[in-house]
């Protein structure tokens, strides 16, 4: 298994990715990207929980419903979500859909539509068409890192990574583009990834790997608690390397690799989360049952309160109880302990037995400032444990968020 | 039923108030209280429901099983919360108790206490028994609004307020102290508020009372959705104005005058919340069960993006939208309808069917920008309706907690 340097989604063989900047955003930045596939490619997919959903999400459950899961394209917008936008919204999806499908030379219903942004605006379908026709016109086979760039929001940097593992019968790639910056919550949360591979996978088994990778990695991130309407997580393979991963160990590979992948970029995107400046792992032990644990490492890695003293690298880890005590799980305080540290062998601990221990402050203040850490909270009263990734709270997120619009 | 001026728990007949500074707070405020009274109250107490609780709480529901519900004396502090303290603290808070029982004459069982400030920390208890000292000899008949001041923490208001009303016998006080600025959310939330009252009410009376005003009233607010360890309200009743407001209509007058004062001070509390600059009502109609509206309108007025949006007077209604679609309630968005207004007779509709209306931006603008207004959403698959207060998340909130301590 290796990470490849600049890795994206055209590090796969059979992918071309054509850019194009249709005016969406304020920054006029490219805001337009057609993934195009050589061959039919096997998909899976993860959508939004979201009641509120866009356009594109209702489309996409339908094309996938009807299409045997044969995809050729994926076409993303950035700038505008296509969100509570109707009627009108879905006729837009779908029109983004066949222009696509027109200018790559396929079925609309080969093809997939994501878009990202603003919520309650319609598509100016004009500028989009122009956007279609100069991304078709201009495919690149290592166009992948521009395409992660043209997927981005209010995020700083582009997210991309690809992995290539070495099989008996030759060598796999799977690649990606991330984008997701504020929203970002279980589950997903203004988060669109794209991943593809040219491993050969039915489509059953694609969807079963997808699955648990997101649940480790997407589904287990923090920014803000707030859940996006347009969320989606693609997996594409076109079987370009005449490779199967399907099953045996082959498939132990693939899904290693799968899984290595999805949780480095579910880290980049909290430490890419609006006004973040650290990555923490919120890691809970000692739970009577997993979704336990789970509860109370989302409430302590949700609390403003947490987040706040996160950033202001303040050991005030009552706040940590505190949360921990609302999240609706029992459990006695007596039997808590509380470990901060950047370095699993030699953690701080801060409280036993619920109460403060005689730790040194400036050591506690030393790892609350670096830029990845872990607190770990155990509930001495099961077996189970989750960890969770989340970021700090600070100023710069609220600047972000108060002035996105206007 | 009449406001009084500068009210608060020294309003009605029959109670005192001894302030001291012991040193707690960095300011070098007064941080303690003690409240008296002339003749044994009949007491009601809502404590919070997080499951990591401040010492202060677990030794007053000790104290309410075994005390018949009598009660003499209050004593509260602000700057440290006793809270996460083990054993220890335990026994702290049992010393203030029994101190404040010396030093006003009545025995521990009569006597409440609650505190307030930092997690984690003891109480200096000889800094606190020369503060009780001094609070006791300086009774005042009016010394409620410096009361009001000596629990404050973040607080930059001290809050009280009294209300009179009149019966056919003669007239009835209830007076009250609040503070709680940041951790406020259902339920309560670093909040304490102090009520008392003159009439005559049997214990169980009051608790009857107590409970369905603060469900509507300091259950329905939200700051940051961070629940304190230390929440707790309490209602004595001393009967010194020999009107009994147990039953009929003397009782239907001092549930008005109670439910009224609370939902006052519970707006108070939100206006004052840490680094919030608007009151905003989010009320939230045409659910399936009220329980449905409650969970949509909580989700709304904790949702990070919906509250630096409030700060930023923009309307971009998606996210409230977003919100709602992820507070795990089912309904339709094509069948939504959103308002916003500050008159209920001419409210600016956003969206129609889950779509944006054809509104003026600049109206919408000029009412977001105002400093009390209500956000109605209608998800139109029910009769139920509920309304929840909240505040916008600015930079200062961030600024407030990051540095709190430190």
């Amino acid at each position: 298994m290796k990470l490849m340097k600049n890795g994206s989604i055209t590090s796969p063989q059979g992918y071309t990715v054509g850019i194009a900047t249709c005016g969406l955003k304020v920054s006029a930045q490219p805001d337009l990207m057609l993934l195009h596939s050589i061959r039919d490619c096997t998909a899976a997919a993860l959508f939004t929980r979201n009641q509120v959903v866009g356009a594109p999400i209702t489309l996409n459950r339908e094309t996938l419903a009807s299409n045997n899961k044969t995809v050729r394209a994926v076409a993303i917008n950035s700038g505008i979500a296509n969100v509570c936008t109707g009627a009108l919204g879905l006729q837009n999806a779908r029109s983004m859909q066949s222009m696509t499908a027109t200018a790559l030379h396929c079925q609309p219903d080969q093809v997939l539509v994501l878009s990202t942004g603003l919520i309650g605006v319609q598509l100016p379908m004009e500028q989009l068409s122009a956007g279609i026709g100069t991304a078709a016109t201009k495919p690149q086979s290592n166009g992948g890192p521009e395409a992660a760039r043209a997927i981005m929001t209010t995020d700083t940097l582009p997210k991309h990574l690809a992995i290539r593992i070495y099989t008996p019968r030759g060598k796999v790639t799977i690649g990606a583009i991330v984008k997701g910056s504020g929203m970002i919550h279980p589950n997903m949360a203004t988060m669109l990834a794209l991943i593809t591979t040219d491993a050969n996978i039915p489509a059953t088994n694609l969807q079963s790997l997808l699955k648990p990778a997101v649940d480790a990695s997407f589904n287990r991130i923090s920014i803000d608690g707030d859940t996006s309407t347009s969320d989606a997580v693609l997996l594409l393979a076109n079987g370009t390397s005449g490779i199967s991963c399907a099953r045996g160990e082959s498939r132990q590979s693939f899904e290693q690799a799968l899984n290595y992948l999805v949780t480095q970029l579910a880290k980049q995107v909290v430490q890419d989360g609006e006004g973040v400046s650290k990555l923490v792992a919120i890691r809970v032990s000692g739970a009577r049952k997993r979704v336990d644990a789970h509860r109370v490492a989302n409430t302590i890695a949700t609390s403003p309160l947490v987040k706040t003293m996160l950033a202001g690298s303040d050991p005030n880890w009552g706040r940590v109880m505190a949360a921990a005590g609302r999240a609706g799980v029992h459990f006695d305080p007596l039997h808590t302990k509380l470990w901060i540290g950047t370095d699993q062998r030699k953690y701080l601990q801060l409280v036993e037995h619920g109460a403060a221990c005689d730790y040194n402050e400036p050591d506690a203040v030393r790892i609350l400032s670096s830029t990845d850490f872990e607190i770990h909270l155990d509930l001495g009263c099961g077996q189970q444990e989750t960890t969770v990734w989340t970021g700090d709270l600070t100023r710069e997120y609220v600047s972000i968020n108060t002035d996105y619009r206007t």
